[in-house]
């Protein structure tokens, strides 16, 4: 369950944060962390800080967008302090530990999307996550570490998943729906992307804010496996036709 | 309801903890803490990872002992990730929080005592609490810093507090009773222990674990301040008495 759980640090500047997520995750019982673009990795002050967890500092993987990072997850949640035009469903930390603890499994990997130090995740970023958690905090200062961040949301994360295990006449049902992995579902945007230029419905040169548009309509679907091989199975058939016709 | 509530390190050896640690509480809506014995502080490590806390760090208290730190609080609950032979009742962080947001008003001061990097309280400083609390962790690497900790505390502060606000017609009773604060606690404690000693209870050259039994025993009453000041009065009564029959 907890295996199937990926924290992800998108360009982190601050090597300190680096270790000091990699503790919080593993006093917790996480283990899989993901790092984007990191400023400055592999570090010392980040061994450092990692104290006893340097097991799961040494195994991070880096790589060099949000989209590498997520491309095998089924489930997608970011961090978000601000609320932008086009949110998407929010959560707060007890829902999304129980989000988490319900989906997890072999087949639906969850992502956990932790922003830059000092601007978070871009509108862009932010769309590739099917829901924002947000950690209630003083509104005066709601500025929190990222890894004080992490620490919160993984503590939730063992305490949803220690309250399943608790109550074994309660078993959490394994989830019945297999969702598509993220690298489905962004090729699909491309595919109608695509398509939405062929049929003259999106002007790459005046794009205005269609593609986000769709893209957060889908992001709150959480579209499954079936319905992506179906949508572009509809791409394809629009694609053809069109050829056809030429 | 929150200015009520102290925050307390003991012997912090890393002045990035103590940032941290200002940093957590301000995120949370905590401004007090008292630092006992800081290793280094003021510095400026402290200072960069307090952040935008810094009213928190430049506000703190340094006492030279934990009885200073906590004289004017009427509950204190430590942190221990050990437990020892004479343990206290043990909250779990949810009931901790539950505990100090009902009871912190004006009359009632409440400290959270955290103990050092690496070595945790003293068996004598545990007994200086009411309460343990216990930080649910990953078996195998518990060891969490001591900032996340505050933070995870903090943060769950900050949960019962909101929820109370939320439910307005279900009111949290203040409390009834005026608890003792610990100085008036230790003034008994010194007592008691003088008192012992001239009745031929206690040796002083074997003391053996009496005193530590006697006042874990007390702090599990939780002490009211009529029931200090009619334990002091015994005690009184009996040196009075002492003195007469000389």
């Amino acid at each position: 369950m907890l295996e199937n759980i990926y924290i992800v640090l998108v360009n982190p500047s601050h090597p300190g944060n680096i270790g000091a997520t990699a503790r919080a995750m593993k006093t917790m019982g996480l283990s899989n962390l993901i790092l984007v673009e990191p400023k400055l990795f592999p570090h010392k002050t980040a061994t450092a800080r990692a104290a006893g967890a340097n097991d799961v500092l040494m195994a991070a993987r880096v790589v060099d967008s949000l989209a590498a990072a997520i491309k095998d997850c089924h489930l997608v949640i970011g961090t978000s302090a601000r609320l932008r035009e086009l949110s998407l469903p929010l959560l707060n930390t007890k829902e999304c530990a129980n989000t988490i603890v319900t989906s997890a499994d072999q087949f639906n990997k969850i992502a956990l999307v932790f922003g830059r130090e000092d601007a978070g995740l871009t509108t862009e970023e932010l769309h590739y996550c099917h829901y924002h958690v947000f950690i209630s905090a003083n509104p005066e200062y709601p500025v929190l570490n990222v890894a004080a961040a992490v620490q919160i949301l993984c503590y939730e994360i063992r305490q949803s998943f220690l309250e399943c295990n608790d109550h074994p006449f309660l078993p959490v049902l394994p989830s019945q729906v297999q969702y598509a992995p993220t690298k489905d579902v962004l090729l699909y945007y491309q595919h109608l992307e695509k398509v939405l230029m062929n049929v003259g419905f999106l002007n790459p040169r005046h794009p205005k804010r269609l593609m986000p548009r769709l893209k957060r309509m889908f992001q709150r679907i959480r579209l499954e496996d079936k319905e992506t091989k179906l949508l572009r199975g509809i791409l394809t058939a629009i694609e053809r036709t069109l050829e056809f016709k030429k």
